[in-house]
C-alpha cells in the first residue's frame, strides 16, 4: 500500500545553449504525493560531464527532508546533454528507491551511437544498462515507460499514478521542469 | 465572487549575503487559486537598488500567462534589502490588481529611519506611502496584514483566503519563497 501523501523527490535539468560548455542548474522538487510542494533543492552539473550521479547523491543526502523521503524520480537518466545519472548508484548511496520516467520508449541504439563519441564510452554505456529494464505503465489511459531500482514494479506504478494528478507525468517532475526552465529562460515553458 | 481557480502570481526574493553588492534572484510563481502551480517566472534585482518596480513590471508584461492573470501578490514591498516595489506603478503599468501580504504589522517608523540612510530618501519613502493603508485580515483564525491597490478589500480578503490552503500565507508566496531560497542556498528553508 502506497500512502496518498508519500514524499517524492523529482529532478529535472534546465535547458542549455549547445554552444556553452558550462554548469547547468538541476532542480529537485519534493511533493507530498500529487498534492502539494514541500521543498525545493538545487544543484548544478557539467554539460556532457559525468558528475550528475555524485551531485545528485550529495544534494539528496544533505537535504533536511532526507528522513521523510520515500522515493526519488528522474525524467530520463540524461542531464545537461549526456551527463548520465547512475540510478543504481544513487539507490545504493541514498538507500532510496528510484523511478525513471520516459514519456517515449527510449531508443537505446541511438543513445549508444551518441555515446560512442565519448572517450569514456564504456563507463557511460554501463550507466545506461544500470538503469535496468524499460517497462510500461498507463497514466490517464496513455502509455508511458519507466525503469525502477529498489522497489517492485507494482509499487512504482502505484506511485506514478498517485503523483500524476495534473498531467501525464508526476507532479514533482512537472514542477521541477517549470522551475528549471524559468532559471535559464526567465519563464517556464510547457513541454512539447 | 472570486473563482476558486483564480490565477494568482506571487513574488518573493532570495536571501542574500549582506557583504555582497550584487543581483538577487526574484521568483514569481503562478498558482490556480490555492491548488496547483501553473508557471514560474524569474528576474533579478540589485541589492538596495531601485530597479525592482521596473523589473517586476517587465517580467509580468512579457509573461505568456499575462492574459490569464487576475492578481499579483507580494510578501512585503521590499526586495533585496531596500529595493522597494512601487505597487501603485505596477498596478498602473500591468493593469493588474496588487495585494501585499505582511505577516506582522509593518513598523513604518523603523522603515523610515532605515531609508534615511539613502540619498534618494524622498523617492523611496514615496514608494512606501504609495502602498497605501495597512489593513487586517484573518487566515485560519490568525491575524495578518495586507495592502491592496486596484481591488476592493472584500475581494482581496477573499483571494487571500482562497489561496492560503497549506499555511498562513497564500500558496504562490509560500512556493516562491521555497524556490527563491533554494536558488541561493541549494535547499529551501521554511520561515522562522
Amino acid at each position: 500500500m502506497v500512502k496518498e501523501e508519500i514524499r517524492v523527490l523529482g529532478f529535472d535539468d534546465s535547458a542549455f545553449e549547445k554552444k556553452s560548455k558550462c554548469l547547468v542548474p538541476v532542480v529537485g522538487v519534493i511533493f507530498r504525493g500529487g498534492k502539494f510542494l514541500d521543498g525545493v533543492l538545487k544543484t548544478e552539473v557539467m554539460v556532457d560531464g559525468l558528475d550528475a550521479t555524485e551531485k545528485i547523491i550529495k544534494v539528496i543526502n544533505s537535504s533536511r527532508h532526507k528522513e521523510q523521503l520515500k522515493v526519488v524520480m528522474f525524467d530520463g537518466i540524461t542531464m545537461a546533454g549526456f551527463n548520465l545519472v547512475d540510478i543504481k548508484e544513487v539507490n545504493e548511496k541514498t538507500s532510496l528507491p528510484i523511478i525513471v520516467i520516459n514519456r517515449k520508449m527510449p531508443d537505446l541504439e541511438k543513445v549508444k551511437n551518441a555515446l560512442k563519441n565519448f572517450e569514456d564510452f564504456e563507463e557511460r554505456w554501463k550507466i545506461v544498462l544500470n538503469a535496468g529494464e524499460i517497462k510500461e505503465c498507463r497514466v490517464k489511459n496513455r502509455k508511458i515507460y519507466f525503469q525502477a531500482v529498489g522497489l517492485k514494479d507494482w509499487d512504482a506504478k502505484e506511485i506514478i499514478r498517485i503523483t500524476s494528478t495534473r498531467s501525464l507525468i508526476p507532479e514533482p517532475l512537472r514542477v521541477a521542469h517549470l522551475i528549471a526552465t524559468a532559471l535559464v529562460r526567465g519563464e517556464s515553458h510547457g513541454r512539447a
